[in-house]
Order: structure tokens, then C-alpha cells, then sequence
């Protein structure tokens, strides 16, 4: 009846707007969908699992792969280079799973750009005061430290625009189900549905 | 933090599809949300309610309106006159709240043309069978009647590409779930964002 093909979500925030947490509550609440693995030069931190947190690679794969246009988007960050494999999220897609990216506003920007019909969710805390506690309450950096954090995250919502809906992570619950709504508002898009289903099960029987 | 302006959900389906019902559950699933009351030159059946179910008027009265343009849409059927107020959808949605609009694919067009963000769904029931059992099943019509009423509800199916959203009323929670989803989710577009708010807020921060 639906068309076996998935959508792509793309979740960006500001650091301190409660992202991850929603992205974790998110897997919980709807278990098929399926969040795109990066690859990355970084090395495994303790608990990270390759293929699960990461795929981890050195830096002469990846740069092979940025040579064989493998990557829809990739980045470095502090020395260590991060990237999205275009295949794995068509292959995911193909096989009829949503997925979700988590992923920064640039990346978002260039996952547009391959995947016209993504569906982009910005995430914002709920006042600057608040995101100035979240960034402040988890870390014992300096001010200076803070103060770029806080420059940073106004950086990235200053890109809300060029997203197709906003999340006020205020209430933890109804942001929640803001994006959960999105996701299931998409999966019954007109586009979505099997136009010969329709054409065989109603609109023949008049012939 | 968001607009202080409504959305207009058009809900169309062919008879026998279960829209009533699911108009109903979305009612109290939703109390917020309008329905917004029709004109009518029908007489009020037993317990139809003047500015509830409809808005009785006579047909002097109706055809006054209709030389003032004041209906978005409007339609002649078994003789009596239908019509929807633009201005009642406008004064709903200015006041901020969300308005759907119970009706057929003829007026879901015309309400597309005056309202060009509508967010039109269309109800589809699941199958061939069941749409004939429901037809045949709640009426003790003729066989011509029955036919008759199921190649209006096929001619209904046809419009279903020009909706946004096409639910399938197999399983009703589920469908009732996805309607839900479609409303919530168009409550956090950005569109709806008060974008002074986010600068007011974050983005004057910086300076």
C-alpha cells in the first residue's frame, strides 16, 4: 500500500540543546528507524564500538573515500576527519527504513543538496539563558572556553531557516512527540503511496 | 515562541471511508482544534443544532452571500445549498487556532486556491471489499443505488493525488494516530516560528 522507499530526517542543534537525548528517546519510541553510522579517523573512546558509534578508519582510507566521492558530507573537526557514506543512507532508504542523521548545520546543508526530499528538524533549547546553564552546568571550562561554545551555538541557529521545522526542546516529552509526528506525518505523504495499488484496488473497478 | 496564527486541514474522503468517525475521535483527541460550521438551506434534522452542526440559513439569505463573495467554496446538492465562510476560517485561524474542514474533493480544490498553505488529507479505506461492505452494509438501498454511490466514491479516489497527505483507514487507531501526527507536526514548521522570538532571544546575543 505505501511505497517501500524511506525518508531521510537530518536532526541538528546548538550544542546544549538536548539533541542526543532526544535522538536516544527516539530509537526507543520508534525502533525501526535507523540512524546513519559515521565514519571517522578519531580514535575509539572507551565503550565505542565500530560499526555501531562509529566505523572507524585511518586517515589514508578516508581520504580514499573523499577521492571516490564516497561521502555526501564530511568534515574535520579538531584533526579528526568525520563522514556520511551516500551509499549506506541510499541502501537504508532502498530497503525501506527511515533514517536519521544527526548532524550538524553545514552537514545539513550538504545532505540537502544530494537528498532533495530530506526532511530537515532543528532543534532549539528553550532561551539563551537556559542553553547558558546547559553548556555551563556539564562542563568546568574556562569562560573564555564557554563564551566561544555560546558563540558557536548562536552560529548554528542562526541557520533555522533553511529548516523545515523547529523543535523548542522546552518540555522534554512534547519535543519528543513534535518529532515523532514529524516522522509519521512523512510516512503518509501522498508521495509515499503506491499509486498502482490505488489504481489496482479502486479506480479499475469502474473499467 | 510561535506564531500566534492557525493552520486550515482540509479532510476529504470518499463515503464509506470513515471520515465522520475519525473527525470525531480527532475532536476529542484534540480539543483545541475548530471544525469549522457550513451554511446550509437545508431544513435541521432532529437534534442538528443552528451553529453547531450547521448554520441554517434561506436561500435568499445564501444567495446574498454567495453575490458577496463570502464563500470560500460552495455547491447545489439534492437541491439545498452547502457553503463555507472564508471569513469564519479566516477569524479561527487569526485567533490562532488550528481549523479543519470536513469536506469533498470539489471544495478541497477551491479551498486550495483561497488558501494556498492548506494541508489537505485525504482518507482512503482499505480495500475495494470493505469500502462495498460499508456502502451496502449501513443502507438498505437498490443495487443501482449502491453502484451508484460506489462510482461516486472511485470518482472521489481519483482526486487523491492532489491532497498532501493520503491516510489509509485500515487499522482506525492507527489512522486517527496519523491525522494526529500530520496536525502536530504542521504546528512546528518553521513557518510557524516567531522569528522575532529566536532573535530576540539567541541571536542578539552576539551583539
Amino acid at each position: 500500500m505505501r511505497q517501500k522507499k524511506g525518508s531521510l530526517f537530518v536532526i541538528s542543534a546548538p550544542s546544549g540543546a538536548g539533541k542526543t537525548t532526544l535522538c536516544q528517546k527516539l530509537r526507543e519510541v520508534i525502533p525501526d528507524i535507523k540512524f546513519s553510522v559515521s565514519y571517522t579517523t578519531r580514535k575509539p573512546r572507551p565503550g565505542e564500538i565500530d560499526g555501531i558509534h562509529y566505523t572507524f578508519v585511518d586517515e589514508d582510507e578516508f581520504r580514499a573515500m573523499i577521492a571516490d566521492g564516497e561521502f555526501v558530507e564530511w568534515a574535520q573537526v579538531h584533526g579528526n576527519f568525520y563522514g556520511t557514506s551516500k551509499k549506506r543512507i541510499e541502501d537504508m532508504i532502498n530497503e525501506g527504513f527511515d533514517v536519521v542523521l544527526d548532524i550538524d548545520v553545514q552537514g545539513g546543508r550538504q545532505i540537502r543538496e544530494h537528498f532533495p526530499d530530506s526532511v530537515l528538524i532543528f532543534v532549539l533549547p528553550p532561551s539563551m539563558d537556559e542553553l547558558r546553564k546547559r553548556l555551563t552546568g556539564r562542563m568546568s571550562d574556562a569562560e573564555d572556553v564557554i563564551k566561544k561554545r555560546l558563540k558557536n551555538a548562536i552560529d548554528e541557529i542562526k541557520e533555522y531557516k533553511n529548516y523545515d521545522y523547529v523543535i523548542i526542546n522546552d518540555v522534554f516529552d512534547d519535543a519528543l512527540e513534535e518529532i515523532v509526528a514529524i516522522i509519521i506525518a512523512e510516512r503518509v505523504r501522498t508521495s509515499k503511496i503506491d499509486k498502482n495499488w490505488v489504481k489496482e484496488n479502486f479506480i479499475k473497478e469502474e473499467e
